[in-house]
């Protein structure tokens, strides 16, 4: 069987070395010569909303995934009648603008910050009403690891946001002064079959994924699964979704959810019976679903812009290495690493040896 | 960094996938096209001792290994000066010769069942005396999965032998009723650093491995690596070593070695902190080696001939599949599980609904 996937980065590579233990096959479709899960597979060099492209992965592909949220909707929704896509393509739409995926939390009561629609200059002035002070002004689409978005603190600060983000549909959040944020990783497959991991605590830094630990057993696991599980139902979900959650006074409210296998998920490769990546395309093909229990104590640390030396990292007992092929450039996501041990102790002791690794 | 691979087998694909998540890249050869690493890598479609193929794996990688015993020694012995070759081709010339091999043993003060040089007719009528009743007669080299081997249980039995080995070098060994059958996986770097898995317990089926059981605190353990240790040194080794034993009577008697990653430490992937796969990487490369202590208690079944159903493996709580992309033929090696589980009991337990899925 032969996976089609959206994309040719990281995620789509350890999905691919997820996959190959299945005795599936993949395609992957990206314009970049160099996207890093180029060499494992058979890479269509294209444009993601390229037809003749899209049609070959139709015609060869028993399945069509994709690897994050800013794939050719439309492109793919031409695909429908001749490919099975998953996870399905009105979750992708809901998620990928930020008002309509509040909007959705909203519907199915599931507690967000406080948000507003900002189509105009007057809206953005009018928003502290709703939003009280500080607030967050984004984009409502092609947004991820904090780009396009502006903290207001003052009037005086809404000319240099709106210069810059003016004729964009924008949404405001309130700024919420949280006591962690959190995440859960849900798979869902197509017969109905449901799972979830562990929470994971993650750790951001200047609005990217710095640090994810594995939270067995944490008090706001049944909440945050029962969020997700409410989204799952919802979109007639197939595949994994990722929920991130602010936890403020012990409440939860939904931040944003990604309707694909999650950075914040990839202790799961050592720190699970079976991965996200694995349980994704066991979800999409319809198989059934794998262990989701913890395996030891784990927490995942990104490299962003430049990798640690291999062998530094191998030297560190307990330290799994993810590199993923890609060059060196401020502010990408160039591997990770999961730390296991034996103990939450232990863990926390693995993990300071780790990040002394790190710029 | 980029590894060539000689052989692009199951071996090669699960070495590949062990190394992508280390940032390496990799080149295979193999005259199958549809060979199974193929895939997964740049693959270079000609003969083992193909000089073209050969010096472009020279050339592009910084280390060549292998993944079987019957590659070309002419060829690579030609690529000694242009390239890294690990494991040391002594050990190779050394592992695919039963005669040179047990020879080896002994020099090292290694037990062997007993053994002798067959040269000639008149060698085989003359064994027995040597080696006692029944015996065994093999091809000195080219053997694997029992095959080239036969037994002997009376003098009639060595005309058919001989009818169907004369002419090829030939050994007698002794027919070991053992306990049972060992092996150690054992590692070693370029610097030195030597780190050895728990014993595996296998069972054969029709001279084909059938199932190996990880055993952590097993007491012949501190013995077995002791005679891998003499054989990495000796060798000047570098690479993952396995080296299989007969339990007899409380002692071990060395079987044969391989001179690379081995059916029998398969379960290593799910079952150990590091895989034997990666293992062998970073010895190869000369890095830190990762550890061999045991992940919960596993054990490995092969898939010979024929695959289950996918999804039924899929089912089974802690059970991870390995399918290989090969065609399904009588007597292949297609495909293989781990089993984990928390306790030994448990383990045996799903062990038992696994081998219920086999034909």
């Amino acid at each position: 069987m032969k996976i089609g996937i959206i994309g040719g980065g990281q995620l789509a590579r350890m999905l691919i070395l997820a996959g190959y233990p299945l005795g599936l096959d993949f395609a992957v479709l990206d314009p970049a010569p160099d996207a890093c899960a180029g060499p494992l597979a058979e890479h269509l060099v294209a444009p993601y909303d390229d037809p003749e492209a899209l049609a070959r992965l139709a015609d060869t592909c028993q399945v069509i995934t994709y690897e994050f949220e800013n794939v050719s909707l439309e492109g793919l929704s031409r695909l429908q009648d001749r490919a099975r896509i998953h996870p399905p393509l009105t979750a992708l739409a809901e998620s990928r603008d930020r008002l309509q995926e509040k909007s959705l939390f909203r519907s199915l009561d599931i507690p967000t910050p406080p948000f507003v629609a900002i189509d105009s200059r007057e809206d953005l002035a009018e928003a502290p009403k709703c939003l009280g002070w500080p607030f967050l002004v984004k984009t409502r689409r092609f947004g991820y690891d904090g780009k396009g978005q502006f903290l207001i603190r003052t009037a005086a600060d809404m000319d240099a946001a709106w210069a810059e983000l003016a004729g964009r549909p924008l949404i405001g959040e309130g700024f919420i002064p949280f006591d962690r944020e959190v995440s859960v990783i849900a798979v869902r497959r197509a017969s109905g079959e449901t799972a979830f991991y562990p929470l994971s605590e993650n750790v951001h830094k200047s609005g990217i994924l710095h640090l994810a630990r594995c939270r067995p057993g944490d008090a706001a696991a049944a909440q945050a699964q029962e969020y997700a599980r409410r989204l799952l139902e919802r979109l007639d979900y197939v595949g994994v979704l990722a929920l991130e959650l602010f936890e403020v006074n012990g409440r939860l409210l939904a931040n944003e959810m990604a309707p694909r296998v999650h950075n914040s998920g990839h202790w799961t490769i050592e720190g699970a019976e079976v991965s996200q990546f694995e349980n994704h395309l066991r979800a999409i093909l319809d198989l059934p679903l794998g262990g989701t229990e913890p395996v030891g104590h784990t927490a995942m640390v990104n490299f962003i812009g430049v990798l640690p030396a291999l062998a530094d990292v191998l030297a560190q007992p307990g330290v799994h290495c993810h590199f993923y092929g890609k060059a060196e450039r401020p502010g990408r996501k160039v591997g990770h690493a999961t730390v296991r041990a034996a103990s939450a102790k232990a863990l926390e002791a693995r993990l300071h040896h780790l990040l002394a690794l790190l710029p």
